[in-house]
C-alpha cells in the first residue's frame, strides 16, 4: 500500500529535504499534475476534438486551473515558505534555485482568486473557439464582445497582480511568461530595433533585387501532397533527435508546441501549394520540443526543473529555425530529401535555390509568414497595441483600425481586411497579453547564442551539411536544457554566452545573412 | 466576475433545489469535472500517447481519481446528505432519483482511503501498460507479478467495500459496474444458460452444416483496404445517428467506447483480411456511443443524469451490434455499401451470403470475436475465475491453467497458448474484476428489448433494409436513453418492455436466428 504523496512523486528524485521545503514541493507537484492533465486537454482540444465539446472542455479546463491555482495559493503556503527560508542553509543549490522559483510562483498564484482563475480560463475557451471561425471569415464582429470581456478580466488579473508584486499592470502579465521581464528593460532595445529595421529591410530588400536581376529565383511549383510533407517532418525531426517515444506530430489550426516534458506534442499545419511554410514551422517547433525533452528528468514537476521562460524557450526554437535550419548549409543535407520526397529536379531544387528561397525578404501581413528580418516589425507593432490595450488606452473595438495604423506605421502597407490583420494571431484571444514581446528577445538570444556556438564548433557547417545534428543540440543541451529554471534569465545567458543579453549578435546575423550579395 | 461555482455548473440545468441538495450537486459536480478530464486522458493514452509517457500520466490519472475520489469521500458530505434526506419533500422525482444515486456513489466512495485510489489507479496503469506487449508476445508471466500485486488491492478494495455496504467482497466489486447487481442473482441464470448452451451450440452448428451442404458459403477474399474499413465505418455510423460534432472514431489496441456524453470515443481495431470483424466493433461501440450521446443534456455531469450500469448499457451496444446489424434486413441495407467499399461482386457480397456469415457459429478461443451463441460460454468462465480470484481460491499464477480447464469445460477446446486464452481481455489487467457479467446480462437486455420494440414497431425489417434506423433509435431514446439513471435497472427494464429481465427473449432469438433452416 503506498501512500499517493510518496508514490505520485515516484518519478521525481528521492528527496531528503528539509521538512516545510519538502511540503512546498509537494503542492507544486500536485499542482504540476493538473497542469500536465490540462495541456493534454488543451492539446486534445487544439487538434482532435469535436466542437460540440468545446463548452465541456472549458469547464474541465478552468476546473483543472482552479485547482491548480488553489494548490498554489492555499494559505497555509505562507507559513511553510517562511519555514522554508529558514531551511535555507540546508537545501542544495537547485532546491535553493527551486525555493525561488516557488516563491515567485506562489506570488503570482497568490494575488488572484480563484473566481477570476475560473472566469479567465472559461472566457479564454470560449473566445478562442469564437475565434477560430471568426479567423477565416475576417469577422472581427463576431469575436469582439468576448475579446472585450476577456481583456476586461485579463486587465483585473493585471491590477491585482500589480498590486501584489510592485510591478506595472503590463509587468505584472509579462513576468508571467518572462520571468523578471520588464517593459522598461524592453522598450528602448524595441525603439532601437524599430530605428534599425526600416533601413535595413530596404537594403536587405535591395540586394535581394540585385541577387534577383542576375540570377532569377526558379519557379517551385506544387501541389506538394501532404502526406509528402508529413513524411519530410518527421524526418527531419528524427535528424534533430526528436524523441518519438516520448512526443507526437499532428495536425492543427495554429502551429504549437504543447504536451509535457514527458510525451511532447508537436503540431503543424501544412498547405499544398507551398511546403516550406509548413516545414519551416515544425522545426520552429521541434526546437521548443528539444528545450522540453531536454529538461532534467529528475527534476520534473518542480519549478526549477521546468522551462526558464518563453524568451528562452522561443531562442531554442528560433535556433533551431533561423539559425539552423535556414542556414546555408542546411540545405545541403535537405534539398536532396526535399527533391525526394517532392519527386523534384532542376534549378528550383539545388541546395543553393532552396537557400535562397528560405531567406527572401518580402513585407508581408501575417506574423507566422514573415521572414525574420521583417518579424520583429510584427512583434513590435504587437506589443505596443497590447501595452496600449492593458493600459486602458485602447479599446477592442478600436483595434482593428489601431492594427492598421501599427502596421502602415512599421511595415508601410494596410491589412485589406482582419483576417490578414487583428484576427490572425491566437495569443490574445487565447487570454494570453504581454507574451508578445518575447519572440523578439528569443530571436536576439538565439543570434548571441549561435554566435557562441561558432565559437566553440569551428567545424559546424560540416557537421549541419552532412545532417549531423547532434553535436549542436548536445552543445544547446549542455548549455541551455538542462539549466532548466535553476538560473534567473539573464544568468543563464551570461552562462551560455559569456555576455548579457543585446542585440548586437541579432543584428550582425540580419546583416551576413541579407545583406551578403 | 462569475463564481466558480455558478460558472462551472452553468451546462447544467437551473437549480432552485435546497440547499443541502444543492450543496451536494455541486460536490459531484466538481467530482464529474475530474472524471470527465481523465476519460479523455485515458482515451489519450489508449489511442495515441507515445510509450514515453505511459508513467507520466499514470500519475496524472491516479491525481485526477484521488482528486475525485476526495470530493465524494469528503467528510463534510455526511451532514449534507443527512440534511438532504429532510429536504427530500421540497425535492423534485428527479431529484430524489439523483440524491439516491449520489448516496450510491458516496457509499463507494467513502468506504475507501484515498491511498487505495491512488495505489490501484497507479498499479492499474502500469499492469496494462505491460499487458499491452505481454499479450501479442503471449507472455504472461511478464505481466504476472502485476496483476497479481493489482488482484492483491482489488482484493482489498473489495473486502472494505463489503464491509462497508453489507455485501460479500465479489458484490461489491460488480455493484461497481452494475447497481444492484448480485451474484446470488446472477449465478441461477448462468447455470440455466450453461445447460442450455452446449446443447443449443450442437444444434447450432448442425443447421449450420446442413445449409453449407446446400449452399456452401462462396469465398470472401480481401485484403480489405483499412481506409475503406473506416470509411464505411464511418457511413454505419452516421446512419445511425452517431453525431460526429460530438464524437469521433479512432483506431486502438482493445476497442472501447470512451470520452464523455458531449465528446463520445469510439474506438476500433481493423485488420485487412477480414472487415466484418472490425465493422461490427464499431457498430457495437456505437451503440454505447448512442446511449451516451442521447442522456439528457440538462442533467449533466448529476449521476442520476449518467448512464445506468454496465449491463444496460451493454443491452445498447448489442441491441445495436446483434439485434439490429446482424439481422437479416441490415444486409440489404448495407450490402450495396459493403460492395461500393470493397469493389467486390458475386455471390460471396449478396445480402443474404453476408448475412449468413455475420451469423456463423463457430467455437473459439478469443471472446470479442465470438458468435452470440458461443459468447455467454466466454463471458460465464470469466465471471467463475474472477469470482475465485477475488475469493483468494484462486491465485494469479494458477490462472492460466485455470483459464484452459474453464475453456475445456465450457466450449471443449484448450487455447494453444495465453494471448488466446487469459491474456486476451484488457479488464482484470485495467484492474475491473466484478465487470464481465454485464455483457451476458445486457445480452438478455438487448434480447428483450427488441423483443418490445417488435410489438410496437411492425415495419421494422422495412425500415432497416431502407436503412432507416431513425425510428428505432428514436425508441431506444424515448424507453431508454433519456431515462438515463432516473429509474433503477430492474424498474428501468419493466417499464421498457414490460417484464422483469430473464433469458426468454434471449434463447427464442437464439433459437430463431439460428436454428432456422
Amino acid at each position: 500500500m503506498t501512500a499517493p504523496s510518496a508514490s505520485a512523486a515516484s518519478r521525481s528524485a528521492p528527496s531528503s529535504a528539509p521538512a516545510a521545503y519538502a511540503r512546498l514541493e509537494r503542492a507544486f507537484h500536485e499542482a504540476a499534475l493538473l497542469d500536465e492533465a490540462a495541456a493534454i486537454l488543451h492539446w486534445d482540444m487544439s487538434t482532435v476534438m469535436p466542437a460540440g465539446g468545446a463548452a465541456s472542455r472549458a469547464d474541465q479546463l478552468a476546473w483543472l486551473r482552479v485547482l491548480s491555482h488553489r494548490a498554489l495559493s492555499a494559505p497555509d503556503l505562507a507559513a511553510l515558505f517562511a519555514e522554508a527560508e529558514g531551511e535555507a542553509a540546508r537545501l542544495s543549490e537547485r532546491q535553493r534555485a527551486n525555493l525561488r522559483e516557488m516563491a515567485r510562483r506562489r506570488a503570482h498564484a497568490a494575488a488572484v482568486p480563484d473566481d477570476l482563475v475560473d472566469a479567465l480560463s472559461q472566457a479564454a475557451s470560449r473566445t478562442e473557439m469564437l475565434w477560430r471561425t471568426a479567423r477565416p471569415a475576417a469577422d472581427f464582429p463576431a469575436v469582439r464582445g468576448a475579446l472585450a470581456q476577456l481583456l476586461t478580466l485579463v486587465r483585473e488579473q493585471a491590477a491585482i497582480k500589480a498590486e501584489a508584486l510592485g510591478l506595472t499592470p503590463y509587468d505584472a502579465l509579462l513576468d508571467q511568461y518572462e520571468p523578471g521581464g520588464r517593459q522598461a528593460a524592453i522598450d528602448p532595445v524595441f525603439r532601437d530595433l524599430a530605428s534599425f529595421l526600416p533601413g535595413f529591410i530596404d537594403d536587405a530588400l535591395a540586394a535581394q533585387a540585385a541577387r534577383d536581376a542576375t540570377r532569377p529565383p526558379p519557379a517551385l511549383l506544387g501541389p506538394f501532397p501532404l502526406a509528402r510533407q508529413k513524411d519530410l517532418a518527421r524526418i527531419f525531426m528524427t535528424a534533430l533527435g526528436f524523441d518519438f517515444a516520448r512526443g507526437r506530430l499532428d495536425e492543427t489550426f495554429h502551429p504549437f508546441c504543447g504536451g509535457t516534458p514527458d510525451d511532447v506534442r508537436v503540431t503543424a499545419r501544412y498547405r499544398d501549394d507551398d511546403f516550406a511554410e509548413g516545414l519551416m514551422a515544425v522545426l520552429h517547433e521541434t526546437g521548443h520540443a528539444l528545450y522540453e525533452q531536454g529538461l532534467p528528468e529528475d527534476w520534473r514537476r518542480r519549478p526549477a526543473g521546468q522551462a526558464r521562460g518563453m524568451s528562452v524557450h522561443e531562442s531554442q526554437s528560433l535556433f533551431i529555425e533561423m539559425q539552423l535550419c535556414r542556414s546555408r548549409a542546411f540545405f545541403d543535407y535537405a534539398a536532396p530529401l526535399i527533391r525526394d520526397a517532392f519527386g523534384g529536379g532542376g534549378p528550383a531544387y539545388t541546395a543553393a535555390a532552396l537557400y535562397a528561397r528560405a531567406i527572401r525578404v518580402e513585407r508581408g501581413f501575417i506574423r507566422v509568414e514573415a521572414d525574420e528580418a521583417t518579424y520583429p516589425a510584427h512583434v513590435i507593432a504587437r506589443t505596443r497595441l497590447e501595452q496600449a490595450m492593458v493600459a486602458g488606452d485602447l479599446a477592442v473595438a478600436d483595434l482593428p483600425g489601431a492594427w492598421n495604423d501599427a502596421m502602415k506605421d512599421l511595415l508601410g502597407m494596410v491589412p485589406p481586411d482582419d483576417r490578414l490583420g487583428c484576427l490572425q494571431d491566437i495569443h490574445w484571444y487565447g487570454g494570453d497579453f504581454g507574451y508578445f514581446p518575447t519572440y523578439t528577445l528569443g530571436a536576439m538570444m538565439a543570434a548571441q547564442l549561435a554566435e557562441a556556438l561558432r565559437r566553440d564548433q569551428d567545424d559546424l557547417d560540416a557537421h549541419v551539411a552532412a545532417g549531423n545534428f547532434a553535436p549542436i543540440v548536445a552543445w544547446l543541451r549542455t548549455r541551455v536544457h538542462r539549466h532548466a529554471s535553476f538560473y534567473e534569465t539573464p544568468d543563464l545567458l551570461v552562462r551560455a554566452t559569456g555576455r548579457p543579453l543585446d542585440a548586437g549578435a541579432f543584428k550582425a546575423h540580419l546583416r551576413a545573412r541579407y545583406l551578403a550579395g
